[in-house]
């Protein structure tokens, strides 16, 4: 199908609102206006409803209002910005906010998530049986969901809604992207070969995904094709750069994995400075994430997801530069306490994900009886649990 | 055969007594006095002789010479010392320094070079005919030598002596390893086929090496095997970790083209510190790296010797964040001046080996028709030559 040639156009629905949804929104918004042969120019945005009050300080401030609690949909569609979550950000005017989940994904062939693991459930809940049948999802959510097995948030998705689910992930700040910084990431998106007859461009492979082709519906032929080109032209702006892989695991896993090493490398880093020792440290944490995503996800996983994408390598390094388990890490160690004092102490309420990945993987790992086989995994989880030192992190990760 | 059950013991020599080629021979000597049953105690280092004035401050001062210029070789091995060199660090007394490269190879089956490239053409024509045909050489030279067609080091050294040679490079800094400072290297020794009943390690694949494997001359039997296993032993020690690899190419240029690299990662941090930029150019500069590998060694070439390896993305990293062609670009851009300048005024007269690296490959490139393809490799060129600015240096790398 030639491009552009198409009768109807795909309606696009941004799943959350937080610093990093608004952002993605920001970013779709731009570019379904730019591509009318493809999108919808308007895109809803599902916002969890909550009252804002608009200090007198704000550009917004209403004296007819004052500091009555608003709406913070109303405020989103009057004045194109989420003071709440990305304040000082202009979102593009086509961005709809909607408290209605049901409503803001009415009609939508595809799907953007980004809001928080809690809200899974209750969400593809009230999503089920309301979406078009033929909708494909792009998971913007780091991490993982581990428990027995390990479950990527794309595959728990397309599993409650019957869809396929791609995943976003890269080192991407939100705040850097929001104000058009120069930034990279990485989609993986392999949709099965159900509807192979509408895309030209989609890579075949034996996938996980794959085994949920019998419950997919192809897309309607008066649409665009629902292909990587489609997802690229969604997602890249000059200052958001974007690959297209097949490799969902090697994604979802990059942006999980990469905070237990940033754990390690905060460690490290409240002992010893030197570059030379942070660069193998982080070296040795990638070699051991390349060999988790091999033993775990062998099927669909490629090496170079992890070792050349943004979603690897680059998202490594800004955590384990910047990321805030890295920096709780090392001042647990400069300060003498454990990481959860820093954590209560820092994070006003949040959890860090390098703790509780840690301890999830290593439960999972030892299950299976090979926690041993990831020294710098079990190492960062031991030093957590106060069996071992973080002194001795560089002995425990590269014991013979 | 069985380790340790030889007749005969392998005499090692290092060929050169810089900053890193005494630190390579202080790490030898502490391994052959641990194996014994490898290799002779005492490592004959080749010192390039020089007159030496021990200051009266110096604890090795001795009235009696007062400040008469003293032999550098005599200071070596009266106080084992390379009181110039390397200050402050003792070596083990069984190196001994020794001014006759033709002697001190005399006999050795193994030898290590580590000498300026200018050094390479003399030291090989005093040798040739002089060392023992069987010797095995290990490069830890830094770069590779670029004219109409790029030649490592190593295959260099082994094709003037007839010998084969692999190579050593890693986030190796000097200073770091001669204090036993933890760090990590790189080894890459596949010996070609023609001694194989002499090995039960060596691992066989097609290579470069094996060209010249007519030439080679298998160790007699009566001498413990030259295999991995001996090089790891020789090198390998608690805070100096090897990993053996087979791949001479990756290892050899992972060393050499990260310095292009550097210099791109030091003209952006002359502008923007964000963490996120800087991983997403290191990351382009490795993508780079490893399409030059693939497209000109692609015969031994194995990505994951720099995706993976100390010898590929540690050192990348160190050099990103430390070394010397990373601060002058940096610097060149924060004070609005060439790199040339800046080199001229804080190097003492050195050279960065980043300029270099960067001409000789875009000349090399060129030739092939293939600049285009190298979109980091051009720009950090045509910045350093005037033709682009810095500030487009990550519009010119990442432009479709």
């Amino acid at each position: 199908m030639v491009q552009g040639s198409s009768e109807k156009r795909h309606k696009v629905t941004i799943i959350g609102s937080g610093n990093w949804g608004s952002t993605v929104a920001k970013i779709v918004a731009q570019n379904t206006k730019e591509h009318p042969e493809l999108f919808h120019k308007d895109v809803q945005m599902w916002v969890y409803e909550e009252d804002v009050v608009i200090p007198e300080s704000s550009p917004y401030y209403d004296p007819a209002i004052g500091t009555k609690p608003q709406k913070l949909t109303e405020i989103i569609n009057a004045h194109h910005e989420n003071v709440k979550y990305l304040p000082d950000i202009k979102l593009p005017d086509n961005v709809i906010a909607n408290p209605s989940v049901q409503d803001a994904a009415r009609d939508s062939s595809i799907l953007v998530f980004n809001l928080p693991h809690q809200f899974f459930d209750k969400v593809c809940s009230q999503l089920k049986g309301n979406i078009v049948p033929w909708a494909r999802g792009i998971s913007c959510i780091k991490g993982v969901h581990v428990d027995k097995d390990i479950t990527l948030f794309s595959e728990w998705i397309g599993e409650a809604l019957g869809i396929y689910c791609g995943a976003l992930s890269g080192a991407n700040i939100a705040t850097d992207i929001a104000q058009e910084l120069q930034c990279q990431t990485t989609i993986a998106y392999e949709p099965p070969l159900v509807d192979l007859d509408n895309s030209s461009t989609e890579i075949q492979r034996d996938s996980r995904a794959r085994a949920a082709k019998t419950q997919l519906v192809p897309a309607p032929p008066e649409y665009p094709p629902l292909d990587c080109n489609t997802f690229k032209n969604l997602f890249d702006r000059p200052y958001f750069r974007v690959t297209m892989v097949s490799d969902v695991a090697g994604v979802s896993l990059g942006g999980a994995l990469k905070n237990i090493v940033a754990v390690g490398i905060g460690f490290a880093a409240g002992r010893d400075q030197r570059p030379g020792l942070h660069a193998e440290l982080i070296r040795l944490g990638m070699v051991e994430m390349v060999n988790f995503c091999k033993e775990f996800f062998g099927e669909t996983f490629q090496t170079d997801t992890l070792t050349l994408q943004s979603a690897g390598y680059a998202d490594l390094y800004v955590s384990c530069h910047a990321g805030r388990n890295f920096k709780c890490a090392k001042m647990a160690v400069e300060q003498g306490c454990t990481v959860e004092e820093i954590e209560a102490r820092v994070l006003n309420g949040q959890k860090l994900q390098g703790n509780s990945t840690a301890r999830e993987v290593n439960t999972f790992l030892k299950a299976r009886g090979v926690e041993h086989k990831y020294k710098f995994f079990k190492a960062v989880y031991d030093i957590l649990e106060g069996k071992e030192s973080d002194k001795d992190l560089y002995s425990l990760i590269t014991a013979e």
